[in-house]
Order: C-alpha cells, then structure tokens, then sequence
C-alpha cells in the first residue's frame, strides 16, 4: 500500500470527514497537505510499536506542554475521543504537563480540551 | 496515607536508590525535593486514570519535544524502562516528536533514550 | 494553618473575587483548581524571602518571556497592580524582556499589559 | 545619519504607513517604538552583509518556528511581499520549518502567510 | 528519482561524507535516518522556490532563535560554508536572531557558529 | 553621557573584569558586544523605574523558565549575588518558576545557581 492510501485510511480512523479535512489542509497548501498524509500519518502515525491511542495521547501531552499549537490540540484531543480514549485520559494527561511545563500549560490545555468535549459525545 | 509516603512509594517503583535521589534533590533545594516527592509523585504522578507506564510514557514523549531538559528526559526513560515500558515503546513516542516539534527534537531526544538504554537491562 | 487556606488568603490579596477565579478554575478541573490553590499559592507563592509584589513580578517577566501564557500574563499584570505594584514597574519588567527574549515577546506582553491598565485603576 | 533617521528610512521601505506604524507602536510604549526604530531597523535591520529581502526572508523562518509571535509573523511576511520576495519564497521557508520545528509550526505559519496574501497584491 | 535518492544527492552538496553522516543516523534509528533523507533532504530541502543557499540560511537563524537545537545548528552552519555561503551571511543571519528571539539565543549561536568557522575553510 | 559610557559604567556594578567580559563578547562579535554595552546595559538595564537588583532578579526567573540559556542564567546568577541580592532571593526566583514553567526548569535553574553559588562569596 502507498504511504498516501495508509495515511488516509488511518486518518479516516480519527475524523469523521477526512476529504474535508485534506481539502482544507491543500487550501493552505497542497505539498503540505500531502506531506501531513503521506509523511505524517503514512509514516509515522502508522508506524507499529505504539497503538494509535497510545500515539494521539502523547501528542496531545506533547502539545499541551509546548503550548504553542492550540488548533493542533484540539485536533488530536477530538482524535483521541474517537479512537476511544476516554475523557479522563486526555485530562490526566493534560493535566499531568503542569508538574513538566508548568500550570499556564496545563490549565491552558485543560480549556482548549473542554472545548472539544463539548462538541464530541464520548464517555468520560 | 501522606502525600509524602505516597510520593516515596511512588518513585521506588521507578528509581532503585529512592534515598539517593531525593538527597541529590535536597542538596539542590530541601523544598524542591520535597516539593518533587509530594506533588509530583505524590499528587500528579499517582492520580488514578493513567497507568505509570503511560504517565511515563507521555512525559517522554513531552519532553523530547520541550528540547529544554536533556536530564529529566533521561531520568524518565529509566523509568519507562524500569516499569516495563518496551525500549520500542520509548523510541517510538520520541521519534512521532519530529512530526509535532521537529527533527532536532526528536534525534535529540533519541540520543539521550540511546544513553540510557546502554546503562539499563531492558527488552527490545 | 493547611495549605489550602493559606492559598485562600493570599489569592484575597491579588483577587477581588476568589471565590468566581476559584469556582472558573474548578469548572476546568477541579483538582487544578484545587492544586493552584494549594501547591501554587499556599506553597510557592506564600513562601518567605520574596515578598508577594517581587513574586508577582518576576512572574509577568517569565510569562512575557515565555510568551506562550497570554491569558495568566494578563492575571499577574492585574494582580500586580492590585498589590501596590506600579504600572511603570510592570511595563519596565516587560520591556526588558526584549533584551532577554526578543522584541516580539516583549511588545506582545506591553499589549496584554495595557488591556489590563485600561481596566483597573492604579497609579502610573 | 542618526540610527533613528536610519531606522525610518529603512522602515519605509517595507510599511506604506511609517508614521501610523511607529505612533501605534508609540502608543505602547515610547521607548519601545524607539528602540525598534533605532536599535531594530536603525542598527540591526540596516547591517551591511545581508540583503533586508533576506533579512526579511530569515525572519519570517525564524517566527514560524518559534511559533509565539503570529502578529509580528504577519508584518514580516507583508514587509517580505513588499520587498519583492514572491509569494512561493515566503511559503517555501514556512513549509520548510516543519523539518525543523514541527508541522504544527508550519502550518499556523503558513495560515498566517495566507491571512496576508488575501490582503497584499504581490506575484506568486 | 526516488525520494532517497534525490536527499543522498542532495546531502552530497552539503556533507563531505555522507555515509558517515547518514551511518550515524543509522545508529540512532535506522528510519529516523531514512526519514532525514527521504523526507528532510528528499522532499523538504530539495523542494524548488528557494536555493539551497537560502535554505540553510533560514535554518540557521531559525534554529539560533529556537535555541534548543545547538548541534543541529552547527550542521547547518557547516553545510551553509560548504555551499559558499560567506562567513559573514551566518553570522548576520544568527546576529538578527537577538532582534527578534533576544541576545543569549544570538549570543549563543554566534558562540557554536565559531567553533565550526574554527573547523572548516571558508571565506570571511 | 554616551549610551556606551553608561552601559560600561553599569556593567562595572555587575562584573568584576569588565574588560575581559567585554573582550570575550567581541571576539564573538565586535558588534554584538557593542549592542549588548550600549543597548543592553546602556539602555534597557539602565532605564529608571527599577532598580538594578529587581532588574537582575526578573532576569535571572525569566532565563530560568526559558530553559534555553544556562550560561547567561550563570551570569546573571552571579550579577544578583555582587548586587547584595541575597542567595535565597535567588533561589526563590528560581524555585517560583516550577509553577510557571515547570519543574524541569526550576530543577534545573537552581542547578546553575548552585554552580554560581559556590564560586562568589555572597551571604544567603
């Protein structure tokens, strides 16, 4: 299978309107879009050695400590919610970030996640 | 139980010599040890909701990404290694980092996991 | 007296209304409430050899630096002023992180500072 | 010539309001507007050794990588377009930062760079 | 051509010996490397619009104003020299970086900048 | 006074070997020890509304939580001590920034300054 069809089928695995979603992606900028497809999910989300629930959650740590990708947050808690890792994951794990990068990540991260819950129905 | 004991018991799970680490901490600061003991592992770290194994996992992952403390990231692969978390595992979480935070970031990180995986028995 | 009612009182010294920041934290999470109270203010912040209005201070300077933390800028910048801290001092801290961290940081936090000016009264 | 009088002429070769930039920079703080103007464009902007179209170019790099400036981003992507450097060089150094800052760096960047597009005619 | 043929190619330009470098990367992880030359040097680098010139310009500034980065910054320092970008050029585009990112990331990076002008033959 | 006098005459309070700390700055770059004596210090450090003790404090916690800067952390470390700002004001600073930026950041900020501590005679 190509990278492009295995990025693609897994990102169909997190979002529920995937041609939108590279629609808008190739709007910004179509080598982009195809790179965060081929390159992003084809190579490295799909890569074995870590479920795609363990792999969304540490992105989601990972952004939430970085603190400075709020819109790819919220993309990969809404992910995370449906592949099924529950409400209280995303926050243990968001909440955790404010013992390693301090609160104002955290409770930034806390209030970018709330958003997105309000918008998915999943367990908590 | 305190969050002292709590946080001791914690880190014997992840750190052979516990006494020698909080003294090396105390040296640096008796307040930051203590501060480390009972709200890291005492409060953050031993919240229900994620194993260890995960918490660890996602602070390697976190800090692979940050770049900014080479120290912590290798004390917490220790850890992932000593809880059973597979060196796949933690290779895996640090490489998905060039995709969020770069490629410096991740091989970085990735030379720091090679340190530790040459001091640390562990399964592939 | 525990930590957390310590915390309570020195959130009254920079907080006109305690209870609403506490009950907003707590609509977030209600142990990040919970631990900003505690651990971040009836710990770190109450502890002697700085006064409150250095504590406060030093906090704009790091989160300007940082420039990841707009939002808690803004809480420090007002709690700054609430404490006696001059308009000028806290502009002066910011300013000076152009030095330190780059103009951007530094005219980012003037702006964050001047919407909190344009808010609570305090002398120049 | 003054560092400042230099500052001005260079600033007026990519801001079509010079005098509307400095006073609202001014309205921030005096002495910010004139640093900008004297140290940043007067002493560091106007260096010899660097072309300011690649002054300009290494800038809007650097800013989408550090990911904490979108604003400034913005003037710098539009101080680019007005310089002569095309559309396709300002998006291209923008991608590029996702090899060495992450994707979610690029693509706020090249979000950004867009928002500019829409409001400066420039060739691809 | 392929992907990895085209960063091979391109890594040539830059890297007096190229095994070497890409066997190191090896060592780290064997796709970590791949990924630097299929998609870093493949795709990223090898991209048209910019010049290889400007292209390890911008990362060096960019990666100066990161400041996390340093071995990777004197890479790129070393691959800049080597492509006949002078001397003078990398230090300009480090010394910029104190506008925008503060003095110890420029100060920082016109530090590793020298230890490579120390190593490799170039004209100022 | 010229703003290269001032800057001088400031640093002297700081730095025992002004000289030397100024000749190591322009083997770096001629320029950028200028711009550090006469913008830094000549500007930034020696503007009124401050004093330089408060100044070098906010330095010292914003470095800390950057986490980018561990030689300049070092200095400024130092500038504290040989203004009469006391050691534990220092370590205060410091151990602050685990609730703002982390404790990687603090841990590793009081680190540095144990470092500094042990070489300058300063009271706690």
């Amino acid at each position: 299978m190509s990278n492009h069809q295995r990025g693609l089928d897994l990102l169909a695995r997190i979002e529920p309107d995937v041609e939108g979603r590279v629609a808008r992606l190739a709007e910004l900028h179509p080598d982009a879009a195809r790179y965060v497809v081929e390159f992003g999910f084809g190579e490295i989300l799909s890569r074995p050695g870590l479920t795609l629930q363990q792999r969304e959650l540490i992105t989601v740590a990972a952004l939430a400590a970085m603190g400075t990708a709020p819109a790819q947050l919220k993309v990969h808690v809404a992910a995370c919610l449906r592949l099924g890792v529950s409400r209280t994951e995303v926050t243990e794990a968001i909440l955790q970030m404010a013992f390693y990068a301090g609160f104002p990540a955290a409770l930034n991260g806390l209030s970018l996640a709330k958003e997105v819950f309000a918008q998915i129905e999943a367990p908590d």
